[in-house]
């Protein structure tokens, strides 16, 4: 290990505590270090905006920190455990290669505030992406939505065949949930993007520090006023983001449920392609939808990161070391949601109705609502009607025909009256 | 108990599973019974506006709905055992004293949409409640941050004394943190503002429901288009309420800790006024801050509330009866959330400083980070700054007063300049 | 509101603080009231044999704390607001009926080792219950074992046709489940069953209490020796019995999707009695089994119990105020846990399996498996033989019957081998 | 990627899906590769008992499994990206180097029963090791109660001054603590102590293996009989197992709390030796517990990763591929909670009270209870004593010494009688 910045002379380490307190930290760092690199060019402007810093001293650092990016990203710069964390090897490379300019980087700067800053522009790029495939996967729902309009599908509560639907209910249903997940992670998005950088270890400092300039180099939109704040917003916004990403992994759940059903021998609606399955060890009969099932357990993920640090946050305001397991549990989680989400259009977008298998699924007894209905419409009182129609409920649906059942189910939002229309509005709002 | 609405002759019913089945549901269901009752009459209009119900019957609807109402706030009407739920309850008093316009109230709904709908204004009037709380939070922050600017009290990291912080400093970082829970606050309420009525049992129904009408009658901002997703919203909703009420009750357990420490007889920071503190049965000389300890545990009961809602949501689409262990979950963390928010206000208006223990505090070490800056800004590299203020560090500080340490402190948000203008513009968009 | 116990005088009481303080607490305190009873005889006892109290002192309060007994179960004596907990209702009964008598009982007790100690008797009396409930599940499956150990089902993984099961297999396996629940409630029953009383506010007193007696009297197999760790294993006892409780309710959730998906119409393997299933509000012809996705939902509410109280324990040593949260969540878990347990013996003796259904799910590629092992008996080497079996899986097993996959099926534990009797002398043991 | 063993001729790859399928399987599998090698050569002997492997081929097996163990540890043979997972590593390897003995090596086993034993075989070397943690922690914290008996330290309820307390309380009180802790992770150790080797894909397999020679050759206590309760062990076992450990982790979470208290400048009742603290990166002056707080981070780790678990399980029975994730759970719950377990023995060794701050903290208000009860004894009623010393709880124990409250402090338990070989004896029968 490295020299520790912060070591005082004379305190003998210990091996095996000196690893406890590292933990994977290096590791993980290497999640963010571009985003660490990239603020502390920023921070280094502003250190030359208040004099800290000549001119000839900003552009050494910042022509090294792009040839550290530059090295780390080809590969030929390794973060490893010959480093404290990310944070001290950029200073040691940059005091290797500048000499004082290096010294000085730190200037007004915490670890604290460091971490911060490079944990926000990853969690704002996380929230970006969950927010575009948000977008994606409605995209692809809506548009199989109105090409699939009249498409019959069993409906189901309890899992128990219900009423008859519809494709495009079905599709139109997804639409809506992973537009409202799109909204979500961009307020979330919104929420987060505030620059803690300047704040240094929670109580400012003693430095007219360009906070100004560094929230517009790092394209915040707004500057995290107080230095307390940013201490205390610390697994905070982790959890914030979690959550909106939970969001959209707990839709994931329940759609893989159906897939998970819909692909089964004795429902099989859905057919999917072949590279969507895999086999087994010793049954040479078997195909299965592990993608599916691994999308399910997504969520299971995203919910471990968001217990771990909820787990944390008891604690006086202030740092406190307990906020490194925070790090960890960011990456798992995004690592696991994004990866599912990822692959979601793609598999929407080429999942197969298997129509003969949908059509014998539905039968007679589900035709009962509307019998009930039309008669309340003809003037019987509903509850009357609906004894009437549970007494028979086997027959009185002879002769109808899902497409009819269809073609009057007319509220709004129903088969026959989608309002298609009204949720591309929406998504297209998005952006 | 009363007739099921939906029981068919024949069946024997079994008490023990009648019970299982019941739960807590009919007591619950008091929780919302109100907003169950103003969903029916805005359904009621509805039907009305397509024929479904004469004008007279519904006249006698909404007259019968409004003395329910009022016999439930006097206590005349008592919801309980006799009922299976308050949905039915709603319907067999209307059977009871109109007749047949009593039996024509659930044309074209299910329980599922009308539990929904309930509970959708429930949820916004909670959702409200907490970001008027957390408001009021902030704005108490907020003047005691402006009142209180100047007054030094140590800064912690690691619950180790750091450097000087000022009371100013502790009353905006709570007040930041306030501002982002009201928003968070908002945001949820307008991403569950939409309105699931009419949507039936999740598949829609044969019967052009006027939707549009009770979406504007019952002061949603839009309507909740797809009937799957309705269903899918229940429990995905609640999840974000919780989560956004979460976001402020976690704020609470951290600044309920800085009390809870700030209070103990060795730091014997703050005094909190008696009434908020009890005594022990059996130790003479206690008094002890439970109202800030209760207050730190009751982000446990928003987490718990969570946990119950998100381990259910492991369904396929379409209503399952898992579903209903999702009401109790969001009466106990909303409960427990809110009444906590709702005594912060005052506890925070009236919390003293004892400001000769807080100066008793400070000790001299705590200026050497200031120390370790001038020298950098005095042109010395901060990482040989901080080596040499490390050497000495208790003897640098020596003289210095925290006036001095605080009136220095010039970085944006930072004691000297704390830019409560820019949190104040903030609270006061919020409206 | 009653005169609370340590209130001291010239403090003003704030309705609204005093409500917070309160909680539900005297309404929760209603579920281990005559725990708390009896306890207070043994402490009384106890007292006696040290000479605080006389013989007829302790008479009194005997006679009078079995008064209060039956008052509460005949409901003559109501526990309510007028109460702060149920601890100072009965010192207050107590005394109103025995004067100084009822003024002596809590010498050298405080109200933590009394919530203790209730608390206490009240987790060891449910660890039994659950243990006494799955071992009552674990013999109905085994019994239905016994008596079906040769009807084919088909076995799933990936709930995909897998290969040929029985329903004696099937019941094994939720036998040997509950087996493992009964020896884990029983091993936390164990764990718990230490004495608290006689600890007092956690540091014990200078009185020499007769805890020998109490231990004894109460029942408890030994006394938990230290009050520091009486007070550190308040909520983390709690947290074991949730845990052992949540063994079950987990493996129930897994029952209980299992007949979720077999009392689909698509699966149609299982029929339910009627008296567990419910119709709809509004769909004439729906029978839905919410008594199975009310026990699959039954573990959420365990869940949420386990993490309101692992939230609360983030706390130093010594009694707080946040661990009052842990008793309405004990409560809850329990309640909801020990009532979905409750059904389960009858629910599976009930159950029937629909043989023509079940039969017809058997595919002839779910012999697969089996012809490409007898080819490994036969020495092909198995991948080999499983790549020729997977090349012709669909035929491969052809002319071959369930019956005849099941009797080749010898390895210990399967079909041909079922080995009933360990399990049945596994769960003999358990008493 | 290599071949995939179950790969059907004709199917098209997509290499973003199965680096989705892989996760970071192959990276986990190093886990407990060993485990697997050493059960696999289990496996193989059972084979050869019954016929499949010849003597020969057992002994190439045997000697090939002992080379790869070999050349895992020393590093020549690296698991990674190369194989699907560990499984298909070890057959590939023996395929390579035994040609048919390698092909046969996977008869009647599935990678459902591998993955399961190699687990099992893991979770008991954690879970002894938990134990043996716990036992050591418990022997160290009896040898300074033991040492340590007169010390007298403030007893703290609210985090307020309660009563005197003794290091001696303070040390008997962990050592309880962790001797539950001992048993708990023993008690499930022998509950997870079932061999699940022989159930193949959970439905065992149409060969006689023989299961009792693997039991006996893995030291397993028993055979888990049945297949079906194999698969549904996945995720119960191992949460079981987290759940063991998180009550030592807990109990480190609330001693951590006690330490971080302890060593502030405010508390100041212990030192650390050095090389458990930290510097800073920006002051210079501070030194922080930073291994203090990283033990109290510790148990939101292994909670996060019973959460993951426990998310998973709500599926039907049968193996579902959503169990993948719950390898990364384990590893990281134990990975995190045995590095903060190990180091606790050493560091409580080495803490030093410091005497005079301790002694400076006991203010005469503690003495009110002791004043209160021996008022008690002489005859006065104790809640007429209570009030009596609340009136005058400052004076009241004017002229009192620690050492005097410790002396008489003789209920069982309690300072003058710590019953240390109660718990010794306790400790010692857990060997």
């Amino acid at each position: 290990m490295s020299d520790l910045l912060w070591q005082k002379p004379g305190v003998a380490v210990d091996a095996q505590i000196q690893a406890f307190l590292a933990g994977d930290d290096v590791l993980l760092d290497r999640e963010f270090f571009l985003h660490d690199i990239a603020a502390s060019a920023a921070h280094a402007e502003g250190l030359q905006r208040i004099g800290i810093l000549s001119v000839d001293e900003l552009d050494g650092l910042k022509r090294e920190l792009a040839v550290l990016a530059e090295d780390f990203r080809n590969g030929s710069f390794v973060l490893d455990e010959r480093y404290e964390d990310g944070h001290s090897a950029i200073e040691a490379r940059l005091t290797e290669r500048l000499g004082d300019a290096g010294r000085k980087i730190h200037t007004g700067r915490s670890r604290n505030d460091q971490v911060l800053v490079a944990t926000r522009l990853w969690l704002k790029e996380k929230l970006a992406r969950v927010a575009e495939l948000s977008r994606e996967i409605a995209k692809v729902a809506l548009d199989r939505a109105e090409a699939e309009t009249n498409l019959p599908i069993p409906g189901y509560t309890h899992i128990q065949r219900a009423v008859v639907s519809s494709a495009g209910m079905w599709w139109a249903g997804w639409a809506e949930a992973f537009i409202d997940d799109a909204i979500r992670a961009a307020d979330t998005l919104k929420l987060v993007d505030a620059n803690p950088l300047g704040t240094a270890a929670g109580y400012g400092v003693n430095l007219k520090l360009d906070r100004e300039h560094t929230t517009q180099a790092l394209g915040f939109a707004r500057m995290q006023v107080s230095p307390i704040y940013a201490q205390l917003s610390r697994g905070k916004f982790e959890l914030a983001a979690l959550e909106a990403l939970g969001s959209a992994t707990l839709d994931l759940r329940r759609l893989a449920w159906d897939l998970s059903l819909y692909t089964t021998a004795e429902f099989g609606f859905v057919a999917l392609p072949a590279q969507y399955t895999t086999g087994s060890s010793i049954m040479p009969n078997k195909r299965n939808p592990d993608v599916i099932e691994l999308m399910r357990a997504t969520h299971a993920s995203v919910a471990a990161a968001r217990t771990e640090i909820e787990q944390l946050l008891s604690l006086p305001s202030g740092y406190q070391r307990d906020l490194q397991a925070s790090k960890g549990a960011i990456f798992h989680g995004f690592g696991r949601g994004l990866a599912a989400l990822e692959l979601l259009p793609a598999l929407l977008a080429n999942l197969e109705w298997r129509e003969g298998r949908i059509r014998a699924a539905i039968d007679s007894g589900m035709y009962a609502t509307d019998v009930a209905v039309e008669a309340a419409i003809a003037g019987v009182p509903f509850r009357e009607a609906y004894k009437a129609a549970a007494a028979s409920a086997d027959s009185a649906g002879q002769g109808r025909t899902p497409e009819d059942s269809l073609a009057a189910r007319t509220s709004p939002g129903a088969a026959a009256d989608l309002r298609l229309d009204e949720l591309r509005t929406r998504l297209q709002a998005l952006g």
